[in-house]
């Protein structure tokens, strides 16, 4: 099933139109044409509208919002749920400034979201509308381990029922959850959090992944999930072998993305169903 | 010929001032310092005409325009133009939006540019006025191939007569046309496509070989234009070596520039006179 | 001394609120992470002063302003200044349009900035008002050598009585100066000037090592200078082994930095007191 997924990306490139944060909007680029779709970032209110009706599906990613990027977010969230495409929410920060606070509520409010991806902290602060989140990386003390992890995957579960979207949280263990079914992930790598954008990058994948099988959006985000989680192990053997650092492993995650197939993806997936 | 144009960007150190998009303005900064030039980026209307006076060409790329960047971008054209510094035209996603259409049109009603890049979608929408782009890729329909291929050099100097500017048509194969002379250019790899900005880092690459050879600037433009391409095949090559993806390629390619001297380029090429 | 002050850096993961260009700012980031510190961007006027807040240092980078960016820079700056937060000033092209230099001086004027680091050029427009700098890189006529060091370093100490901020003037030879003493760092290497950014992540690193070691600013700013410049000739070391250029030694710089510990430091630094 979830090579599968993987092969319709690649099958049918999707358009993936970002509204996202500029500082790591290139790599979310790159990654997007190494999984097998393609890019295309706008964020003038004067051409959301139409740049999304081209797309095959939509991130909004909050990184570095303002007071022009969220009406674009608005207007593209609102047209991307007329024509059906996956929308998908980065609520980069959540929790950290009272304006991320709100404007994740406002967006939740005008667009249903078919993705919600974040760290723990996040998607706290977007469950219950208050977070401890410190600046764009969770706190430690939410961290999600073995000793609370069923409570966790009944935490996602509930929040995607009142939600309607697909939730994944994204850590040391991921859980990737429907109002009935959830996909508890252990691929990854820690040294994916010295990288700056892993999450962004992801948020970007699972939109292609989504736009490329609507039909089991839940098995796309776990499927996506996995593969970044992947590509950040193979990459860290690659760079065991060459004494790089931060910035060589980062291109080396991206790299693995697009040496990825189906078998890579079957061979490696740490995935169990919940 | 061409390696005296590629050996006066390297004794002149153009600096070139980018108004460009925020998704891949970094290998933009990057490729012009690994050419020989030395890039400055600004765009806030109340600077843009004094910083593109002391700079020695300007490169607008429409990638991510927003309101206030096109006033910008039409001011800071029209101080070149008086200044007869070289402006170069990147119609990102022209015929994507009607915002990118209208906004490529408004430029070249009030700017006279030196260069015009773009893919086949967005050379065609310069053109005609519309187009078939399908986001910032070109369409695949429209695809320069040896079967169209003295219809599609045709096409370039007629645009060039009717517009004043070079033409720079990039793809498979590439042409590079002014009114009365052609150069057909098969340098490049087809990985490239999976890199994001390879079009944008060869117009910035493009405006430092015309503003070190203001007096050939068909030859310049092609000259660019193929050394691009042969940075695409030697990166490649090496890549194979190491069995990197994408991102190290990309990384390669800004590499290769670097590394490009006369000897390399001339012994590199692949252009013929049309 | 200057390993404790590296070591804070690590135990303490200082969180830094940067307000900095669109064109390093993944390379900010990215070196923050690799340093031990932890980033944050953000430049809504709406959150600039609650984010800050959140943080333990805020640097503030030019080098693509806007009336936007800098109406959130003065409100950052004043709230952290409230917060007795380390606030960093990076005046990228001071000199090169007048927006540039008055935005410099009305930030100096209404906030105190605990450093203040750029290339002679860019220090000259800080100090004198005026300068000759030629876009974002050091007039070369100005360059520090031994020849004029004294006079530099007397220069550097004055500005520092005048401003209250630790000066760091960054070239082939670097500078660290407060009102009484100075460092002069002999670390780095040539080719860090063919990579965009290593000034901005240099500007970055102080802020972490400054917001790890309030009691001993001067001497935080020499050994985040020579940390960088120490990267930028293990890079350089590394480069020599494999071929690679400008784009490979930007990411082995980044790499060294998160691969740098006390010892590696300590070994490096080429410096000395004066």
């Amino acid at each position: 099933m979830f090579s599968t997924i993987l092969k319709n990306v690649k099958i049918k490139t999707p358009l993936v139109h970002c509204i996202t944060n500029y500082v790591t909007v290139n790599d979310c680029a790159n990654i997007l044409l190494a999984c097998g779709g393609s890019p295309i970032m706008a964020d003038d209110e004067d051409e959301v509208e139409e740049i999304t009706s081209i797309c095959n599906a939509l991130v909004i990613n909050i990184g570095t919002l303002n007071k022009r990027s969220i009406q674009s977010m608005m207007k593209a969230g609102i047209k991307a749920n007329e024509m059906n495409h996956p929308v998908i929410l980065d609520p980069v920060g959540a929790g950290a400034s009272a304006l991320r606070t709100s404007t994740t509520f406002q967006l939740m409010d005008k667009i249903k979201f078919s993705v919600i991806r974040g760290n723990i902290s996040e998607i706290k602060t977007v469950a219950q509308g208050s977070g401890t989140t410190k600046g764009v990386d969770a706190d430690i003390s939410d961290a999600i381990t073995d000793a609370n992890l069923d409570e966790a995957i009944t935490y996602a579960k509930q929040l995607s029922a009142k939600t309607g979207a697909v939730i994944a949280i994204t850590g040391a263990i991921d859980i990737v959850a429907d109002s009935s079914k959830a996909y508890v992930i252990r691929n990854g790598n820690a040294m994916m959090s010295k990288v700056t954008g892993t999450g962004c990058m992801l948020t970007a994948v699972i939109a292609a992944f989504c736009a490329a099988n609507p039909a089991q959006l839940t098995e796309a985000v776990a499927a996506a999930v996995s593969a970044m989680g992947l590509c950040g192990e193979l990459a860290y053997s690659r760079l065991l072998n060459n004494g790089g650092g931060t910035s060589t492993y980062r291109s080396y995650i991206i790299d693995e993305m697009s040496k990825m197939d189906e078998t890579i993806l079957e061979r490696g997936m740490k995935i169990e169903s919940r």
